[in-house]
């Protein structure tokens, strides 16, 4: 399998979590997105979405992370990404989407540029959108979290899940953007055990081969 | 089961068509978005996303419109809104997400206020936002449909999965703000046969209890 990626993306990084958890050996095909590698040939007609992280391989190409994470859980099911119980795989599901949905796309790349140019802001205004979306994102899923008994030492229970694959990477890139965190004591507890597995360390960005000093 | 939606929400569309596909009754509870009835209490408590939907029954709340609708899928198989083989799972999966992700959630009313109050742009500049924004993203989908043998009567073969669900509230949404929708032709064949079901039709924004004039 043939991974398309770049060390920053919080979406790549998400794949490469739940790959390492399963153990799954991949070729890393590199984007470097600030020069827009993305949106150029050949991967624009791979992804005509211009987007990474794309699966390549088994005669299919297969875009969007939560797409390719659910495949993988299908296909390599151990160990399991996702419960057994439907209502357990709901609320794993909808911890993912509540980032994957509600704060990573509106403080993408491409969205912050756009605030540029034609939008005209400058980097304190970009900057005050970027933790405006994480607070608002993050501070609900503190909520969610730290009420509900269904949380553990991940999100859900005692091991990792779809979850946090999400969560460890928003973390990562919210801190790059100076926010504050400190609000979320239950998110940072479940970062500080995630981090401390092999399989998290090795997916993050400063691990990987196109990283930059 | 109780659904907690807004006529216009986008997201809480895609819950009903699933659920008229599925037969499932329920009764609606309605929340005013842009009267900000969401982020008020009793609701706030309920869904700290401040979001809708939010599915309520079997002893569970179920927040974020993917995450109910893979349920419903899960807990009511029948007719089924994936298709059985994983790569094909997988597609429908990425279509669903490539909207609910990279089209709705920059698009969404939070995002279209805030760059009115406080970034101060005008209306013009924000629907040209919002055009932007469903062009990328629509853009991509008509060349990833129009080229795929996947692609049948809707997005993937012959019946209508949670790609569908999501694609219909899309170019519903789209036509509010004028988009041009002229360049999406394999998209809108499939809108009119979508629309021409009883399930998608019962779920229409105008036939919600809360509709208005």
């Amino acid at each position: 399998m043939k991974l398309h990626t770049y060390y920053r993306s919080s979406a790549a990084y998400r794949v490469r979590i739940a790959m390492a958890l399963k153990g799954l050996d991949y070729d890393s095909v590199f984007h470097h997105l600030r020069r827009g590698e993305q949106a150029a040939e050949p991967y624009r007609s791979l992804n005509p979405q211009k987007l990474v992280p794309a699966l390549e391989g088994e005669g299919a190409v297969i875009t969007q992370s939560l797409a390719i994470i659910e495949y993988l859980d299908e296909t390599h099911p151990n160990p399991p990404l996702l419960p057994a119980d439907p209502a357990g795989r709901a609320r794993v599901r909808s911890i993912a989407l509540s980032i994957a949905c509600e704060i990573h796309p509106i403080n993408n790349l491409r969205v912050l540029r756009y605030l540029r140019t034609p939008l005209g802001h400058d980097e304190p205004a970009i900057e005050e959108w970027y933790r405006h979306w994480v607070a608002e994102g993050l501070g609900a899923l503190e909520t969610q979290l730290s009420r509900s008994p269904d949380t553990g030492a991940f999100c859900h229970g005692a091991m990792p899940t779809i979850a946090d694959c999400c969560l460890i990477p928003q973390l990562y890139n919210a801190r790059r953007f100076d926010c504050d965190l400190n609000p979320y004591p239950t998110l940072l507890g479940i970062e500080e055990r995630a981090v401390a597995l092999p399989a998290f360390a090795e997916a993050a960005p400063e691990r990987q081969g196109d990283a930059e000093a």
